[in-house]
């Protein structure tokens, strides 16, 4: 993608961080989902690595290589005008060059922003020391800086999702993080939580933290009115709509199996000429073709 | 794949469309639909070339490559033990020879039966004369013979998506061309229709063809057991499943933007372990990597 649509995409997004508008990011897991996404009037895309990593055949935390997570990233910009940010997990190395070279795939791919985790994948010393992801912020914002592109770093900390840190220690080791973060040059601060975090929990957040907040939304979360008069900034969905999507596959899957019927499969479906609809058409490519991977 | 396993698969796919039971074939349009299907029980699994092209960002009609359908396919098998039958639209060629190519592409990716269609995709000319397919059957069928594969060939015509042929002459051609594709190899033939097939067009399809019957799942399609007890062999779903969960998506979504709540989203949603388990879990790609695209 030329350099001056990717300042201009990155811009566009990061302003979405500081509107007083709250951000609804939906999380996508392929080109179809995000070009959904984008029909429904979001005003940008994200991805979900649990969800990328499932279509691709793999479990969630890394399996998939960096070159897979991008080539879906890749199709999604192609066919979206919205900035899209991918979720590239701790960045899929474990030095700080090789988490950047991940970081500038994510440019390569056509992205403007990025999520990056604390999590190292290692439950006997859950999270990386803070200085550890200082130095990847800060070397990631050189890199983005060296291209004349402000790449809108979101960088998740996965204090909540760690069962030893808890009660109000837990609230402290976030903020804590989040700051050391933000001053290294990150954008926004993502709080996961295991179920949803309370009301309480997110209003500490935003007081405490200098950086926009993140968090995922979730059948107990405020809704959007309350989040944006708190102060949150974003709101991203994880991969919890492709997972409801599945649940209604398999109720279709019991119908036709079990009961011998398909009402469901064509309850309510989206059209075959709709989902069409949102492609490029062009020659077959039985003809010189439109497919190709890289493009 | 080792050619004993091809072998071995094939001819068991080959079995469940001549066992006096319905085989319900549901179409994958990745990996984590096609390991949902598997775990809900069915005995194989197809793909839908319309969901797939979609993930990838085409629309449907032979835009995506025949390297990109194979890649999405070789993922699905590396995952499932079951049988793979792939929908590779028309062939992705001109020639002869390059449909022999496709379906060669197929073995290798480890699936054991195609959907080959005689659209041509020109309105004008909507349908490949006969000999062209039949030619194209049989140098499919002497290409996976010689390699000891009985290629389950499962032969779509798409009499009733034209609209030039109506009435009791589109039955009529659909049976004439049915029979020309058995008589030439195919080992199944498949009648899709732009709504449902009733009954009574089943039932005389069944009568009139020598070879079984693939038809797809639809809301007014006739329940197994009457399906069954008429003679059907397969019964597909197409992609309307994946079409039914898009519109979910679509719900979850509009629930978020236009209401400012996210209910739907975890309402009935699998659980994240539960997605996860369903594939290899083994080290972290950034400690040497279980992710390769080709494997």
């Amino acid at each position: 993608m030329d350099v001056q649509e990717l300042k201009r995409k990155a811009a566009a997004f990061l302003a979405l961080h500081e509107a007083p508008r709250l951000l609804i990011l939906p999380c996508a897991w392929d080109s179809v989902s995000a070009m959904l996404f984008e029909k429904e009037g979001c005003q940008a895309i994200g991805t979900t690595s649990a969800g990328v990593s499932s279509t691709l055949g793999y479990s969630d935390g890394q399996r998939m290589r960096l070159e897979e997570n991008m080539a879906v990233v890749r199709r999604i910009v192609r066919q979206t005008n919205l900035p899209v940010s991918a979720d590239i997990e701790a960045g899929y190395a474990r030095t700080t060059e090789g988490v950047v070279r991940s970081a500038r795939a994510v440019l390569e791919a056509g992205a403007v922003g990025l999520n990056l985790e604390d999590s190292t994948g290692d439950s006997s010393n859950p999270l990386f020391e803070v200085p550890v992801m200082t130095d990847r912020i800060t070397a990631i914002r050189e890199m983005a800086s060296s291209q004349g592109v402000h790449l809108v770093i979101n960088l998740r900390t996965d204090v909540f999702l760690c069962s030893e840190v808890t009660g109000v220690s837990r609230l402290e080791e976030a903020v804590e993080r989040g700051n050391a973060y933000r001053n290294a040059g990150a954008d926004c601060v993502f709080v996961p939580d295991m179920g949803d975090l309370d009301k309480d929990t997110i209003s500490a957040l935003v007081d405490a933290l200098e950086a926009p907040l993140n968090i995922i939304a979730g059948e107990n979360t405020p809704p959007v009115a309350e989040l944006e008069e708190m102060g949150v900034s974003r709101l991203s969905f994880g991969p919890r709509p492709m997972r409801a999507a599945l649940a209604l596959v398999r109720k279709i899957a019991r119908e036709a199996l079990v009961q011998g019927t398909y009402k469901l499969m064509t309850k309510d479906a989206l059209s075959y000429a709709e989902v069409n609809a949102w492609f490029d058409r062009g020659p077959t490519n039985e003809f010189g073709g439109t497919g190709e991977d890289e493009r």
